[in-house]
């Protein structure tokens, strides 16, 4: 099978296979690295209003295109709106900002973060919040998926936004949507990795035509250094026989077996490194194929293990996403 | 502690911890079924549209209350909405042909069946359609759950249900239904046995005044005739050492541990039976109590195994809904 190197999302537009992930990448290295980034061939970059780093991503890419890299229209940079933002009247203003941050002219793909309104903060106060209030709090807000859905869609209207989607949601949520919508659901961004693999839900979003993009591809690796316990007591895939023993097999590294392992199903990847070697390493993962027998060994790895799940953030207020 | 009977809904009714399931009860049996388990004690009946029986199960209520062994008010009755009348102009008329059926004057609690909408089918033409069309497609109908939602809240309105809830809603749904409702969600119906915990869910429903109440207790028992595969593979629940071991210790059945390992933790059960002895033991299930080491044991089953989804009935053109 030769390799396909984008998606054709449900609104038309390309989506690369292969990108850069902006989460954890400090503000002030951003630029640097999504600079060199574009230079080692990257084309999509995936951020997020919670990343922390909108300005200073695109200020990279800025420069890569004022040299003379890139044009505008061969970047696809996808970001994300963020829980306390919910409400239309929050939402449309923030994503007019998070499009002014990045200073490229329009965002190629929006996404609702998570699938949960959180009480209103003003950024003037608190510039990212997180999951929970001062007082160790969670408040939900009274604004509908709907709701923020129809401002994705006015921000399509209004050329801000080239594609919509979401991210974190599950299938019941989907199908919601899909009842009211009036711009497709072009993309779908969830955890996904061969302790979680939820054959399922990529199963009804690609028969639906929504693209699926994994995060965390790497499964325990990002979670380890913020304490998450459930990730520190996970053997690293990159250790795990299965996948040594494939990545031996392809004389490639573990981390390009579990790359492939998703893009081989069509699944976009957006694996983040500050290593030039790793980056160049991460971006070749279209250029071998796995067997099928491969790929459900890998598969077999499945635990339905989460990392990223809001409820581990505050037990004793926890805030349950995905029961 | 001592066992509670009812648990206080959110709209301020009372239900009864202990019910009769009518699932699976034939229509031609179920007045006499019903009337049966007045006669043991039952005062919750737990139907649906999809049960095809509401009618006799509501005569075999009439005849407990001709015969002056009940009054309407003590007997609770909740039915729900199958998935083909999710639209309003379908779901009003519907809900209301329900309760004539039931002919007691109202409904203690309506729930939706199921958090998705499929396209609306002729009851005169297929009285009670199943989870596909004639030709096997799976057709989704663009109604939306707030659409519903609303339905609900306008049969309470309308004095036909004194409280509503759903069935089968994963934690996302619940959420979002939350930022727009009128009417409180008084119950969530769910799958839930020790291999299928689902703790975070009950969490989640509980810590927002949700009832929970619990169906298939004894886990695969009521698939296997179904020829769902994957219930046959399983060891059923009454044979597990576990449970088996807790219920000699306390000198009662697998089948009372597992209602009391649930009700003891404020969920409620709705075991069917159609033999007296076995019914009347499902019933006294809150006169003994299970010490918290036991109930953990019980739950360390747990397997997230899932018996009723309808992604295994068609799997050519599944329905993932509990992806």
């Amino acid at each position: 099978m030769a390799p396909n190197k984008t998606i054709t999302l449900a609104s038309g537009h390309e989506m690369p296979l292969v990108g850069f992930g902006l989460w954890k990448v400090p503000a002030d290295q951003a630029a640097d690295t999504v600079y060199n980034a574009v230079t080692a061939g990257y084309r999509l970059f995936d951020g997020a209003y919670d990343y922390q780093n909108e300005k200073e991503a695109g200020q990279g890419i800025q420069r890569a295109i004022k040299d003379g890299l890139v044009k505008r229209e061969d970047v696809f940079v996808t970001t994300k709106l963020w829980n306390n933002y919910h409400a239309k009247e929050h939402a449309i203003p923030m994503m007019k900002a998070q499009n002014e941050a990045w200073g490229l002219g329009y965002i190629d793909l929006f996404l609702i973060h998570f699938p949960v309104a959180l009480e209103y903060i003003d950024p003037e106060k608190v510039r990212y919040p997180v999951w929970w209030m001062e007082d160790k709090s969670v408040r939900t807000a009274k604004v509908s998926i709907r709701e923020t859905w129809e401002c994705m869609e006015a921000i399509v209207d209004s050329g801000i936004a080239k594609s919509i989607g979401v991210s974190n949601f599950q299938a019941q949520s989907l199908y919601d949507i899909q009842s009211y919508l009036k711009h497709p659901i072009s993309a779908l961004q969830i955890e996904h990795h061969p302790y979680l693999v939820q054959p399922e839900l990529i199963k009804m979003a690609q028969k639906h035509n929504i693209a699926v993009t994994a995060y965390s591809s790497f499964g325990p690796q990002s979670y380890v250094e913020l304490e998450n316990a459930r990730a520190q007591d996970t053997k690293v895939l990159f250790e795990a026989e299965v996948v040594k023993g494939i990545a031996e097999t392809h004389n490639v590294t573990p981390a390009q077996i579990l790359l492939r392992w998703a893009t081989q199903r069509n699944i976009a990847v957006i694996p983040k490194s500050n290593n030039p070697e790793r980056m160049a390493q991460n971006l070749s993962v279209l250029e071998f194929d796995l067997v099928s027998n491969e790929i459900e060994m890998i598969s077999g790895l499945n635990q339905g293990l989460r990392f990223n799940d809001p409820a581990f953030y505050l037990p004793e207020n926890p805030l349950y996403i995905f029961a």
